[in-house]
């Protein structure tokens, strides 16, 4: 593996093009040996044939992708959603990560209140911290980026991020840093200090801002380079942080899904080297 | 005029399938006394037409939106900028609003600094300030959601808008609170008692938050009432601020543009006196 590539792991995500082997044979033979994994296609080819598959590849999973979706005020779509999150630390754990990333949730529907939201996550992860420390397993909140505060993420900074994950030790709860949910935000710098100093930077991930953004603006994540995110000096930030772990890839782009895997996953590493790390 | 509709605006974007003719027409039946202007439709039916029609119709014009698009960085595209500024403070002036509303402006194609472009807004803000001054005019700084921050405004938070803003007397230079862009940010609350302390709340507007959001994410802003805004909170953070004034509704919406504009103004003052004040 080249030096360059050594902390770069492909979110599956990126590539969902290509099936969980022809993963892992394009990663070998780029010299890539990390991969962020999601639950939906993990359990389409088999949990524990995913788990055979990336091991005798010699791949390491970074993160899997994702719980969370813990803002349901009904106590039974509340049982539900902690029970599916118990279910994805075993899950991570299977797969031998020890990070699961969470999407919070968004705003139940008719309600307005963000605030008592955010409370129903802290409330959840409660309940799961332990779960996920008995599994070896570390949670991951993620802010998303605003757009997304009422349907899918009601924690749209790092700041409320760790307002969260500072209740629980940094063994069980910590942060995802992507920057494509916090580029904009002035404030990041400081809060990525601020989680490096407490050891809760639990993931890192990349993808770049470019406009317009498509209709319902989930599928329009940017090619490493392509967009108006600095990308390396995000990556310095948290590399001053003391975060020296992987560094994923995780894009949602409707034109990279067209085109062939293989060739994606070669000009994302490409990027990689020339925009964040070469 | 109602006591409910004492404080409505209606920015004239909300219903732009009428004329201005039309519009003050439909304001006068329905008892709306205040309308917001923009400067293309304005400049359609004529600035001095403009001034006298909405005069005669007995219209306070609450603001003028809009100025900005400050971050160019070479020389000419900066000066073109600022003389076009210059022009929309005079053009407020005539049409008897004492508020023209700064849309900051985006990234310039292919930089990626985002601290540097606010920077150069408020170089310009320098130039600016005492030119709206001599009119009579007050500049609001609006911060947008920070979906917009590459391509239309760097400028994403409150917070940011008002550190920009009290380089300056407040007479000169305060900021626009736009439920649609400020609603997700739970440090708004904290920033509008900071605007409002120091008579920086120049102007006050209103849309809600539907999804998803559309392509492009210009059009997509919410009738009163159908989204996830807690619109009757904002309303009385901004008065618990010591605000007064007239309270805009400025809607983008593709649906609404489509349909009748009387029908589309008195749905809006029906919803403002159900969500907002009533």
């Amino acid at each position: 593996m080249s030096t360059d590539l050594a902390r770069l792991s492909v979110n599956q995500m990126t590539v969902r093009q290509l099936s969980l082997p022809e993963l892992a044979d394009a990663c070998h033979a780029l010299g890539i040996g990390r991969v962020g994994l999601w639950r939906e296609p993990v359990r389409a080819y088999g949990l524990t044939a995913t788990a055979r598959l990336v091991r005798d590849a010699g791949l390491t999973v970074t993160t899997l992708c994702r719980g969370g979706f813990l803002t349901a005020l009904a106590p039974d779509a509340r049982a539900r959603a902690l029970a599916d999150n118990r279910r994805a630390i075993e899950e991570a754990a299977a797969l031998g990560t020890d990070t699961l990333v969470l999407v919070s949730g968004g705003l139940p529907p008719g309600t307005r209140d963000l605030r008592a939201a955010r409370e129903r996550v802290a409330d959840a992860l409660d309940a799961l911290a332990p779960c996920a420390e008995e599994h070896g397993v570390r949670l991951a909140v993620e802010p998303l980026h605003p757009m997304y505060a009422a349907d899918r993420c009601v924690v749209s900074t790092l700041g409320q991020a760790l307002d969260l994950a500072e209740r629980f030790p940094a063994r069980q709860v910590g942060v995802a840093v992507d920057t494509y949910h916090v580029w904009w935000d002035d404030q990041a710098p400081a809060q990525i200090a601020r989680a490096g100093a407490a050891g809760r930077i639990h993931a890192f991930q990349l993808a770049d801002w470019t406009t317009p953004l498509p209709a319902g603006v989930l599928d329009g994540r940017g090619q490493l380079g392509d967009g108006a995110i600095d990308l390396r000096a995000w990556k310095e930030r948290v590399d001053a942080a003391g975060y020296t772990g992987p560094i994923e890839v995780e894009l949602f782009n409707e034109r990279l899904w067209a085109r062939d895997g293989r060739e994606v996953l070669a000009e994302t590493a490409e990027r990689f080297v020339r925009h964040v790390v070469g």
